[in-house]
């Protein structure tokens, strides 16, 4: 870390910042400059906790060289990680891995046209939600227990594995039990405690980065989980936001390749929920996999005109197809390989 | 609602959705325009669910006019909302009540001294950190229902309420035993389901705006503890992010003004979270008071330099003397009245 | 264009909203709502100016329905345009282009190389500044008229077009004596007087989207330069900010594909600003073809370790050619072009 | 500044980075952490550029520890600058200045109008525009030329100071005639070439914060005037883009303070482009004299409804001169006194 002191800061500002390193077992090392001093610290192991001494008297800022996280990190683990589900599906290493599905799951006739189009048009994973978190308490929020059911069955009669996405403690506790992939969505990023309790499952889990995370804050919302246990974590980019409404959010796909340089986590893609606008999906479908991508999440529905839910940025099943069909020859030309199920 | 349709929508498109919206029992009223024709929503009571409609053939986009919350609107609730507390502090309709402690609970040393420098200067609330979100798994993350019971006991030494934050249901559930006020923290402001919990409860509940909420967001949040029945809600400013690193975020003034123009709830302000620098406090809290806000949360310690978190942006014992002072000249000239306990 | 009233305005406020409509020539339509009463515009060609209703009393808002531009809409003009430059380099309707070169132009030994490496990689126009915006007025702000000439000769020698920026009258003068291409910066945007100056050249001109603009003001200033006479603009998505400091901005891909949705002109890439890090820029210029663009804009450098600006995010030849050979393979896989000079 | 190398940088990059920052004559000082070595660089006087360092190999990042500029800065010139008007006002340096008057100059009448409950109610200079940047080229553009003269004449007879913008060379060279302050609009804040220009003449130049500039960029802005040879730069916060519809930008209050305590030029807001909702006018008017800003430059028209232009965000003359008895009461708690006009 090196630590900037304000341009009069005097020298006994300097030297009890010194003795407040040397306290914590750390090297001081003054750098004078044109207008200010700073000083290095050296000596530590992993990141050093800023807050301990921007209160002292003096000084400016903090800035942090090491980065905050470890069990995530590249630099600490330099091989990719490979999530491998049940069904013989493969996310990261080399292998795209295409999740697709309705927002919401309604019926058990909409989850198996859905599972059957899904597994044909070559992904390996049936998404679908149980769990809502909805802005508006006025919203439908999702049939709950009775939709995991549902969803398991239709996964397990097509060969998919399944995601979907638990909002609390109880709701993980349920989804647990079906589900091969727990979903924390972007509004619960943040949500420590939740973070926590997936990380005693031994289940994987998807980390949706949130609206406004940076990629420091959604790679250490990850290592809420892997500090907590379980390193089968897959990071999730679905849109930040901006100034401009004409897209619900930005998707982020430099955000892509640069998770995946810094950490050896499998990084995917929400297309649908980062643009919110149907015909926008397969574009950044398309972009996400060229900027190098481990997988795709996607909404699609047999009807989208009668989705409870976000029917507007639902593929069709046509559209779908189309849009694995595209991604594929994508990844063929960067030598990454479509992972379907055994 | 309008729902404009594409300019290329057909006869049949429109058509379509006019019948979609007379399913629902309200009445369309379709108006061609220039380029494009959009269809009115006459009939509905409340807001009417875009999703319903964002899916259909030839529709562009669904622009809400009613607001989509209604407890917590003024429109349904014209007379501002007075939030009372045990040891008489007001929150609202003409009364500031100032709220200060450090950010963390340490031991009962430190908050014995700060209740009775918070208490001596005007202040009504004692806060403290007993359960803290932390962006990293690594830093401290509060000493519990330890750190509750010396909270207490240092505020009723003092004659202070007491406000707390709550990160989940199990900390909820202590925290409702000791505290006065229950802080939902700016990370858990989309957590329905803590929301939901804390909306069962008979005591105040301070709904912080997440980082990068819109100001509607904010109010469903606060829509979702009114929905559950609790109907004592404080609104809280805590700032957003941008793009400028200078402050640590943007407090948004102006969001106190529109929140109390949209709202019957109490608003305040926390300029402490609001821009992370000790300098930038005492004035953020005056403009907050001038813009018109109902309170103020504010970090102060009584030694920053030794503080186990966020030393850097508390308030020296007597930095929050003088801002208690300013702001109190500050509401009177607004006609407003400092609110202390009885 | 859909006036929305106050939830408390009366019935006098909604008649006189009607009258001012019917004064402009249009039809009011009163579209009365659950709590509020809106009231449709018909009859309108093209954009209603919603500043002269917004300060009507009792009037909430004016939510426009047609878009505020019409000579850059592919609701008037549904064909792509295709740009062609004097080399015969097409950009637009099917044809990718690729445009590389250094940040400023340095010396004749520098734009020769780069030139020669440009053109035998597949690119078709050379770029370089000779007039350089700087946030500081103490950082190097190019070489001005010898520059033009040094880079015109590169071009020449080796086939390629050539885009360099104007950022005033003057310079706009100079550089349309030699570029074929003159380039808009992202901070000039906004600059109405030297978007309305290039309007009247018979050059094409690259719009740049400026940091936080959006898709509509951009849209917007290109229509400054077609209603100036000159309709052969191509657009240019370059980044925009955003509260995350690990990238110098983020490459709004989702905007590439919406703006060549919205309008016919060809939409290009700069991934080289829009990521400020080498190691991103292959990554999003294929994201970026692979949604959709018309062209790709490159920083590239002989040596770019010795560059006199942003030599960080300059590619090394090797990986500019290794970027077009991608990009020209995920051009294929959606039939598009790379278009070379004759 | 500190650079920062990559975990992977061998001893022979660091080695390199050690002898580029001696060949610039400076001295570097290795700090070896815990997974990445960083490099202090000792001896310079003022900033260092990063972009000579960045394109090394091995490096990661360059962080600067001085500031950019020089000329604006408090630590250089630590004592206010106070702005003199011919008029006597004064702004700066302890004195608050209130500055009115309509978007755009429209006609004779409504500005002697304007001027004379301006004065009345305790303004110091006359605002109106005569060219305005409009985002839309079918937009009103101002009255130019005459507009000037009218504002003039409005201005002396009631011994008002005159202010209004200029957007390009052209009409700086017809502003300065006129004007006792030129103003620089947001959207020109990074139009180098015509900060260069003001900055020749002897005239008060406001320079407003562009919607999406750092405090940093801002001030660079200003240094651009002064290091042309104009020091009479006022700074004004207009408000920046957020991701929130509801105000048309965040006035960022913050800034202001911010801005006064790292410059000792005068700081000025205006509330109302900072939000434009006439509401928020005041609010934000008396939070930003609360935050210890210098001055206000705020709409106002005799006849909103009537108002070609932004009649919206206008105050009527009775709110005026409200908004400005509080500002005054709020002045007067901080020791701060209205600059009236001699």
């Amino acid at each position: 870390m090196l630590i900037v002191m304000r341009a009069e800061a005097t020298d006994e500002d300097v030297a009890r910042v010194c003795r407040a390193i040397e306290r914590k077992g750390y090297e001081p090392r003054p750098i004078p400059g044109g207008t200010r001093t700073a000083i290095g610290v050296v000596g530590n192991k992993g990141a050093v906790d800023r807050s301990e001494f921007l209160g002292l008297p003096g000084v400016f800022e903090c800035i942090p060289v090491s980065a905050p996280y470890k069990l995530v990190s590249r630099e600490f683990h330099p091989v990719d990680t490979v999530v491998e589900l049940p069904n013989g599906a493969r996310i990261g290493g080399g292998y795209l891995c295409v999740m697709g599905g309705p927002c919401a799951v309604e019926d058990e006739a909409q989850m198996h046209e859905a599972a059957a189009y899904v597994a044909a048009a070559g992904g390996a994973v049936l998404r679908g939600g149980a769990y809502k978190p909805r802005t508006s308490p006025y919203s439908f929020q999702g049939h709950g227990p009775e939709a995991l059911r549902l969803m398991r069955a239709a996964a397990d009669a097509h060969g998919l594995a399944m995601v979907t996405e638990a909002v609390d403690h109880a709701s993980a506790d349920r989804v647990v039990e079906y589900a091969d992939v727990i979903q924390i969505g972007a509004r619960n990023m943040q949500n420590f405690s939740l973070l926590k309790h997936v990380g005693r499952f031994d289940k994987a889990v998807i980390v949706k980065r949130g609206m406004a995370a940076t990629i420091e804050e959604w790679l250490l919302a990850a290592e809420y989980v892997l500090d907590a246990g379980n390193d089968r974590v897959i990071l999730c980019e679905r849109g930040i936001r901006s100034f401009d409404p004409t897209t619900r959010n930005v998707l982020d796909i430099a955000a892509l390749a640069v998770a995946r340089g810094l950490s050896h986590l499998p990084v995917i893609a929400d297309p649908s929920h980062g643009t919110g606008l149907r015909d926008m999906v397969t574009p950044m479908a398309r972009a996400a996999v060229a900027a190098g991508c481990d997988g795709l999440i996607v909404e699609t529905h047999p009807r989208p005109a009668e989705a409870l839910s976000d029917g507007h940025q639902a593929l069709f099943p046509s559209q779908f197809e189309d849009m694995v069909r595209e991604v594929r020859a994508i990844a063929d030309v960067l030598g990454r390989t479509l992972s379907v199920p055994r």
